[in-house]
């Protein structure tokens, strides 16, 4: 783990993902000043009574202002909707090098609502989303070791300059992350495939038994493979609506070709074909076996994030 | 925990499931004895010499007759698709009141099955299903209290005498189990929706990726709420393959379902209606959450069964 020293990070939204990263790089570089922004008075003063940051900051103008000017980094922490709103409330504060960055689960909204609210100041805005969570909220859910081994990505701004990526890169690895490079695009793709498809199934599949006539008879009856499968649709119903509405476009093409492809199993499914049934259970059970293998073990306790 | 007395039952295919039945009886009642019946020599001398099951028999047909004639209860514990001939093959063997019953997790096709391979005689066949499993399989992960506090769902036929229900009923509480009695009909459609389904998912979901031209970095990049989404698309493929064929009817009706609801889902998702979709991603996952509650919780280590 490379040492990130800074002088001072401001992070907007000190919950457990904002908490950890705070925990993270004050870890490694205990000189280093942690600034909090929040709304509430109450998580600001829990969050300077467990130590996860030095000194905190309400969103008054004036407040705001000399704690932006003063900020190396300032990184957005808070619900994907707000990223917009909060860049910019904080843009005519900008000065000197301070660079932006965000957390968010979808990219190329937060491209946009970056671009819209910094103008041309859009070039210290680098979007990164890291891929860690537990089933707890807030402060005191806040892990030093959080991203600890996880991915984290970046989706840099061709109006970036190299060294702003190379700054955002080295805070996250200085939190122990691996960091993945790649466009808006694609990382909403791929998190489209992995993360809010299956959400939106998952949610869908409790919807369906909660409207069946004997849905009661049939949750008594689920078994720990129900359980598994149905786990994030009990994640956080803002959270998650946010992510289906930025990332509408990605998640429309992905769940269309399920859809499609469920087509296919139905067919194979009706006429009985036992060998197609066969050959596309055998191949996704030796794909799932494998991934389960190498993929992190995931800590005891851990759970699913809301925005994982 | 009542007491079940028996002096021989038969347990055909002495793996997880028909191995923790034998284990189970023999627990409260050390005085009868449990006869395995296998094709296989090598899993027989394993269930011996784990003590699993007291005498081992082949599938000859003299060694079968006696084995069966001198039978109190025989179980089918082997692959669902095995039933039938299982049943057929033990039918000349049977006389009087020996009573049959399987562990199967589709219903309807095994009373079809051993109404076939019976006749006159299915008033003997009293269908079972109890819903308990492990990620392990074969003898070896055999578990005394495997169906302590899990449910077995009983699917009695108009032709069974009373007295029969009764005594396959006593014989899955002494195992320490909750037992439920429905159709096969009412069976097959529960867990179409809270099983069959969500394995058809998880299986198509992992399709999908593999068929992605970036499917490797999507399970690169892929967290701990894909990791439970999909865990039971890396169960035994032959053992979904049956099921799925003999669930037909019921998981095609319940599939029709779900694209319907997913066509609704997808609408909503298309118009952006941001409050249709957090109606319902609150209202599922508040059902979700309060199930996780109830529902008894999974032992550490224990994952979905192969056909939970």
């Amino acid at each position: 783990m490379a040492h990130f020293s800074f002088d001072k990070v401001l992070i907007i939204g000190v919950g457990l993902i904002g908490g950890s990263l705070a925990l993270a790089l004050k870890r490694q570089h205990p000189q280093g000043r942690i600034v909090g922004v929040a709304r509430s008075v109450a998580s600001l003063e829990r969050a300077l009574a467990l130590r996860v940051i030095d000194q905190a900051v309400g969103l008054d103008q004036a407040e705001l202002a000399q704690a932006v000017g003063a900020a190396e980094i300032v990184v957005c922490a808070a619900p994907v909707a707000q990223t917009g709103p909060l860049l910019a409330r904080i843009a005519p504060f900008l000065r000197g090098q301070t660079l932006l960055s965000d957390v968010g689960s979808t990219k190329s909204d937060a491209v946009i609502a970056a671009r819209q609210a910094l103008g041309s100041e859009a070039w210290r805005f680098v979007p990164a989303h890291p891929i860690a969570g537990r089933e707890l909220s807030g402060v005191e859910a806040a892990l030093h070791d959080l991203y600890q081994d996880r991915n984290t990505v970046l989706c840099p701004l061709p109006e970036n300059p190299p060294a702003a990526v190379a700054r955002i890169e080295a805070m996250w690895r200085a939190c122990g992350a691996q960091v993945l490079t790649m466009s808006a695009a694609q990382h909403d793709a791929i998190f489209a495939s992995v993360s809010h498809l299956p959400h939106l199934l998952a949610f869908a599949l409790m919807e369906q038994i909660l409207r069946a006539p004997d849905g009661e008879q049939k949750l008594a009856l689920a078994g720990s493979g129900f359980r598994d499968f149905t786990r994030i649709a009990a994640s956080n119903p803002q959270v998650w609506r946010d992510i289906c509405v930025a990332n509408q476009a990605a998640l429309l093409s992905d769940l269309d070709a399920f859809v499609v492809l469920l087509a296919e199993l139905r067919q194979a499914l009706e006429r009985g074909d036992a060998a197609a049934l066969l050959d596309l259970f055998a191949r996704t059970s030796a794909a799932r076996s494998a991934w389960g293998e190498r993929a992190p073990q995931v800590a005891p306790g851990a759970l699913p994030a809301a925005a994982d």
